[in-house]
């Protein structure tokens, strides 16, 4: 398996909005969530913490609904729109989990939905999305725009467009996420999240330093997508060459205007993950603890695993496993690339 | 994948025992397990119970100790030991989790462990047997007799043997996972469990009818190890020779004496399955609901997947998902052999 590497960066003077989300959104979210969204359980393993030299509670978003914690940003956003934008529909652009979470919000919700997807995406995120009943628009990953794609279908249909992460109701549904994990354990030291466009841990970070303002929060990217950690380092949102990684879900080109302030806010420190790592942490959650957890959803185990996340000895530390859906074929592939492998089978 | 063949039977003149395991001797178990054993979550599928056209709720102990339900039969038994016994310690015989069960227990209560196994067992199951500081004995399958080798051990050092299935303690612990299944939904209409030698069911029988006399009991084994059906069938204790299949766990040549009478009394009728049925078992869990369940304990999800467990329409079903052990290079062709099979993918 190829270790990620870091692209070539260009400097881009987008401008950072600030966001007003409280929260109070977050918790708005939480009671809209309820009976829709299932409140995820906390995965722990003594193995697992004794590779990582801390107590870790793993929150299972890959138990979420349409596997992934994207269910809960897209349910908050759909769930609020008018009844005429109801009518019309709604258009989203995504390769894979916020797609299925809108067509599957918009099937429950009764509404039409379209997804913008890459003509490339995984066999079983293509089947997923059209079982739900939405109609999918493919495009060229290398040749189009998905986002003018999805503004033209937008502008033509009236469709309202549900973005995959730069949206105050998008970023409160992901809250949740946070909201449950300490109200469940009030106690933790420190909160490790995986960023792809930085709508988990931005929500999660509201709502985390509001019931616990000491708590720490690290974020964790794969080398080859490490658009957060430099625009965090430079201080203004950064873009990054795409380049391939494992973690597929992970591969955003630069952090949100509305992401990014709120993670110069709130997150301590990016963790950088290798191919490799998270490899390891997906044979280890699925080996050891019987957990199917895709390599995105992985990221945060593999910093931790692998060390990468500092001061954390003996800490309390909680974990977002943000995804589990992954097609059997690249699944098969990792199992076999470094099986066995482990430094410790004991639990 | 090979569909399993009925192999050649013999009948054999064995007495089949009458055990006086009572409810009481399960929820004493219970009692010994508490804080050792993981009381273990019960997981839930909308599109799981589309397919099967029933609502089912999945024991999962492939989340146990160990990775089956085996601990908690083999912590019982050995948790019962004389101080005399426990310094001489314990012996067992097994290709699989009963081995790590006994190896674990033995570590957690500070006494010796030996384990026979054969020299060909998943590489994963020997490093985790010896890892858990186990003496590892290793017999050839085709020549040795394990049982031989393990009575020799026995009488020689004094260690105490710890049976895999025919053991009234071994029985008793098992049976605690119906005991807590109906502890937690006390109106299911039907359990459905594997059977190897008949250990689990045979526990989960007694806790369940001495808590729900009117539950039904559905066995299931692979159509290439049905010696508990055709033993039912022919009502004595019936050995088949041990033909392939990917459900390792559940090739016993015959049920045990113990186990048979108690299967007659509760066991209402035992479904066969596939190796295809059982691989498709393990990719569902697996690929939809993320929960790594090796081919033998998958088998109770396999059967009602194929509709081979009778009359379960619009009923609330208790199923044992037994163990989640499987070697990453097996599980990999599971996953690539039939992947993309389903038919539906709509949760």
């Amino acid at each position: 398996m190829a270790v990620g590497f870091i692209g070539r960066t260009s400097l881009v003077s987008v401008r950072s909005e600030v966001s007003d989300i409280t929260f109070e959104d977050i918790q708005a979210a939480a009671q809209r969530l309820k009976g829709a969204a299932h409140r995820t359980p906390i995965a722990t393993s003594r193995s697992l913490n004794r590779q990582a030299g801390a107590a870790l509670f793993c929150k299972c978003e890959n138990l979420q609904r349409v596997g992934a914690f994207k269910f809960r940003g897209a349910f908050n956003m759909i769930n609020q729109l008018s009844e005429a934008q109801r009518q019309r529909g709604v258009v989203a652009f995504s390769s894979g989990n916020h797609a299925q979470a809108v067509a599957l919000v918009a099937k429950l919700l009764a509404l039409p939905a379209v997804i913008v997807m890459p003509h490339d995406s995984p066999a079983v995120k293509l089947k997923a999305t059209r079982g739900y009943g939405a109609e999918v628009v493919l495009y060229d990953r290398h040749r189009d725009n998905r986002e003018v794609i999805a503004k033209k279908l937008s502008d033509e249909r009236g469709l309202t467009l549900v973005p995959p992460f730069d949206h105050p109701q998008i970023i409160a549904g992901q809250g949740t996420v946070a909201l449950e994990l300490l109200t469940d354990l009030p106690d933790l030291d420190v909160l490790v999240a995986p960023i792809g466009g930085g709508g988990l841990i931005s929500g999660c970070s509201i709502a985390a330093h509001a019931m616990l303002p000491a708590l720490r929060i690290v974020g964790v990217e794969p080398e080859s997508a490490n658009d957060t950690s430099l625009s965090l380092e430079k201080g203004l949102i950064v873009s990054t060459p795409l380049s391939p990684s494992i973690a597929d879900g992970l591969l955003t080109p630069a952090p949100g205007k509305l992401t990014f302030p709120i993670m110069q806010r709130h997150v301590e420190s990016v963790a950088l993950v290798t191919d490799d790592e998270i490899a390891e942490a997906v044979r280890f959650l699925l080996l050891r603890m019987k957990l199917l957890v895709e390599p995105s959803g992985a990221a945060a185990v593999a910093a931790l695993m692998a060390g990468k996340v500092p001061n954390v000895q003996g800490k309390k530390i909680g974990v977002v496993l943000s995804g589990g859906n992954v097609d059997p074929t690249p699944l098969a592939r990792i199992l076999t690339s470094g099986a066995g492998n482990f430094k410790d089978q004991i639990r």
